[in-house]
């Protein structure tokens, strides 16, 4: 199937975590891509902010159906509907189907922006404001804290087996890290069901090999 | 069709914007729902959390299908996929389907989470941080103006027609007018599509319906 299949092209940046988040799935799903990536104020201008208004990565052209798309739980959805017929990383059956869903709105909703908020304050804002980053470190630790909740006694998050679900966390997951860094000392006491799923998704070789490819973007 | 489907049990928070999006669309779909209001120190502990361990609302339980399922955004998939079988808010043409999740996306990680930052900054944050609160101005003002572009020459995000796409934006843009209360002012001047696309859904009955209920509840 692959073979028929043309590039996807993905418009990223070096170390936006939001695009890596999307090739993971097209290498779990052995799609053929193309990632353009793209310097920080060339994503807020034209010609690229004509594809995408808002101005952030990733779009996709996809020259197999001709949808330009941004918003990366939207390419997820659209990717996993058109792509995974062998349901590699995706499950159809009811409740399951809705569950992923609810997982890739709290990853992209309740993970992605207070990670990304913990970032800028700690990064990139022009003043250092303690309780500001003491909120955002909270937050991400709370996140942390529900998905160990939830991953107790289990493997994975949907249906006891990988989906797009998990791979979704990974790419802000190792961005957080960064952020805060003794996380895998605390995870270790504290969230030991959660700290053994990112390191279980986390070992993934399409998952190793897009966190290389971010290594040699970055370098 | 109304008549044969069973009460859905939504739990929700009088003055959060999440639930009110998610009624604002079982109003247009005039599906039968109970909305069960709860504290917020109800939210983040048992029972509730055994349902949401996101300790967030909305979560819907539905009897019709058996399913319970939180996160906004998810919730307004399930009950289009399920319930909106006329297509009165929803598109299923290709690529139209796609735009809808990603305009979706765009108000679950891109309006939300920002138009909440700043109220948490203006209104609850311990001490008064200027910067902080210019960061998430600035952000809330440049979604209006993404949406603004978006709709330059149109009445509707995607179709030409309403559609879930535009209802999911409501409920934040009245919580953000409390945070910026010259927005209809300078919108007036600066983002005349934006203002029209805003007065023009606001002014559907089930939202008129929603708003009213969302003021009785905070009474």
């Amino acid at each position: 199937m692959t073979n028929e299949i043309k590039e996807i092209l993905i418009y990223g940046h070096a170390s936006g975590p939001n695009p890596w988040k999307v090739i993971m799935v097209l290498e779990e799903l052995e799609l053929p891509y193309k990632h353009k990536l793209l310097e920080m104020s060339e994503i807020k201008q034209e010609p690229y902010i004509h594809l995408n208004p808002n101005g952030r990565v990733p779009t996709i052209e996809d020259p197999n159906t001709g949808i330009t798309l941004w918003e990366s739980g939207a390419i997820i959805e659209y990717l996993i509907d058109t792509y995974d017929k062998e349901r590699k990383l995706s499950i159809d059956t009811f409740p399951e189907k809705y569950h992923l869903k609810q997982f890739l709105y709290f990853q992209s909703s309740g993970q992605g922006p207070y990670y990304g908020q913990l970032a800028w304050f700690k990064a990139f804002h022009p003043e250092k404001i303690e309780s500001a980053i003491a909120r955002y470190e909270d937050q991400a630790i709370r996140v942390v804290a529900v998905l160990d909740k939830i991953l107790q006694g289990k493997e994975y998050l949907v249906g006891n087996r990988i989906t797009y679900a998990d791979i979704a966390f990974v790419s802000w997951e190792v961005t957080i890290r960064k952020m805060i860094p003794d996380l895998d000392e605390r995870a270790e006491r504290l969230y030991p069901n959660y700290l053994a799923w990112f390191r279980r998704v986390s070992a993934r070789p399409s998952v190793k090999r897009t966190l290389k490819l971010k290594s040699e973007a970055m370098a």
